[in-house]
């Protein structure tokens, strides 16, 4: 079963065809209940399995250690940008940052309302096309914590590994846009967050994944929803959550499973995005504006000459049935978001049509 | 279309029959687009019309004034009892609270992180079985602002009506459990907030209203997310939001339009309370633990003889298709929520149960 709409939509993004089915199928009737799962208590034993079943399928596929929690949250990144520097700043010590897109700059400017922030690294002077090499960065030894963003989704670059911390400073990332998309060593990192909209499920879940040890910095006086511990004690319960999202997540969860977990999404994220960097450098007419060792395989940012054969693409690109390719009003250009869910038959029928356009432009 | 099963579950709750059909038939094809609402850009003309629309209809059965703004947040009551005082304490002002039960203690206790808190009202001492009355409220008249739970779902009672904020101190309201079921005069109020999961659609949204004066009052140092003037500006698209709830919340609040708007409702959620209401008081054997000033047309709270009754009337209830009638835990007993979405008959074949059940075990 194919769509016969390709979307390459940033975020909220496309889902995999069988679990909108499977998510179609059961909406007026969970399981023989009668009702949906979104008509469900939280409390019910029907939504304990699915929560219980979306940490473990998450547990399993990143291979998260037993001293991190799973949470599932709200707010999104942008609420994460504030809680980690309210829940993680020790006092006197401020945090490291390093800045590789506008998300860093979002998350560097919140964090500078609650502490001494240093930015030990910056891509902004050659318009964040690169990853900083870690050999560079200027890192405090007495840093609350270093936060990193593993992909960023404007500029289309991405962390191909993750540094080790050496001084001890919890890594935390915010990895939004490529959570899932490969194997990591969870252990690297004290506090890993992503909105689910990419490549986890629909809007309006946030996952952290939080060393307990880190978490329990946090503050009496912090309001209880902005703490780590009130969730990891609730066990991501303590008040209503977003049930519909985490069933999504769910699904999504067991689609990857049943994919072969992440070395096997890997495989086929990295032949995606070969094939659309392949398409790009293949001569002058597209162009790739992030450096080749930092280009992200899921963010896939390209140029044709000129703005007006841009436009004239896209239009085109829309009436074949490719959608979401517009690159971010910031930037201009094209962008192919190549998530999870992304077929590779999606890639290559957007890859052949680049090839005609070439053709016809070129 | 009739259900076969009728859910009186607290929240999340039954949503309508039509309004689910919907979602479900557009689930994976949204007006042609090729893929659903839950997969396109928070940012696209779809889900623009999507939002709109929502607030459109809010403003329009609540006749809601131009000063105020209608916010679709994310994090639930439970992130508002954070957000009120650390948006709206003034300066050295302490803030008034009215406990009513369970969500009032749990606001009371988050607002005494961030300022003085007078308890003006309680009535705990009569296991909350009432409204306090408005004359004998011990207001401040320098309070911040004054809290009230419209609505309270563990005990069964309700505010028949509001006081006036005479004394020029906004009056909040939580109503998560009772927004919609009635008209109200929204000018009474500063703010009121609901979590969307009893009247408005499914977990994961929170509807707040707010008037634009009052929210000016926050100070610079707030986290940007915690801000209600960050999302007023931003039209709740300040960061991705909970795109596929927003979406449930404007095909709820069409069909509250069509169902005639809130005059409508009002008179069938009466009918539905009185149904139930004079089954309980009909003799003895049931028995209902609000008082009769006080009793809340959307959750009716009862009691049988003895909890083995009780147990009993739960088994053979879901046994006839009523589910969720089981009350809170901390109180036992039988609860049934009749928010909007629930259909007059269910109401009735759940009376004619009790009277059944009454007559073998009476």
């Amino acid at each position: 079963m194919q769509s016969k709409v390709f979307n390459f939509n940033a975020g909220p993004a496309t889902l995999p065809v069988e679990v909108m089915r499977t998510a179609q199928e059961n909406f007026l009737d969970y399981k023989g209940l009668g009702y949906s799962i979104s008509e469900a208590s939280h409390r019910s034993p029907e939504f304990q399995e699915v929560i219980e079943s979306a940490e473990a399928n998450i547990r399993k596929l990143m291979s998260i250690p037993e001293d991190y929690s799973v949470l599932f949250l709200q707010g999104g990144a942008s609420m994460q940008f504030g809680m980690i520097p309210m829940n993680l700043m020790l006092p006197g010590a401020g945090a490291d940052y390093v800045q590789t897109g506008a998300w860093s700059e979002k998350a560097i400017k919140e964090a500078t309302l609650f502490g001494k922030i240093s930015v030990i690294a910056n891509s902004k002077e050659t318009s964040y096309d690169r990853i900083p090499e870690f050999v560079d960065w200027e890192c405090n030894a007495d840093a609350s914590y270093r936060h990193i963003t593993s992909n960023n989704t404007i500029f289309g670059t991405q962390y191909e590994d993750f540094p080790n911390a050496a001084d001890g400073v919890p890594l935390i990332a915010d990895m939004s846009s490529d959570i899932m998309c490969k194997p990591i060593d969870v252990n690297k990192f004290g506090l890993i967050y992503a909105g689910a909209q990419k490549n986890l499920g629909p809007s309006g879940v946030t996952l952290v994944i939080v060393s307990n040890e880190l978490a329990a910095r946090a503050t009496d006086n912090l309001a209880t929803m902005l703490k780590y511990t009130t969730h990891i004690k609730a066990a991501s319960l303590y008040n209503t959550p977003p049930t519909f999202g985490i069933y999504l997540i769910k699904l999504v969860t067991d689609w990857l499973i049943r994919q072969g977990g992440l070395n096997s999404i890997e495989t086929v994220n990295r032949e995606k995005a070969k094939l659309l960097y392949d398409t790009i450098d293949a001569d002058e007419f597209y162009s790739c504006p992030a450096d080749r060792a930092s280009r992200s395989i899921m963010n896939v940012c390209y140029r044709l000459p000129n703005e007006e054969l841009e436009s004239r693409f896209l239009v085109e690109a829309k009436e074949h049935g490719f959608v979401g390719l517009k690159g971010h009003r910031s930037v201009g250009g094209c962008r192919a978001s190549i998530y999870n869910a992304m077929p590779l038959a999606g890639v290559k029928r957007l890859t052949e049509l680049m090839g005609s356009f070439k053709s016809k432009n070129g």
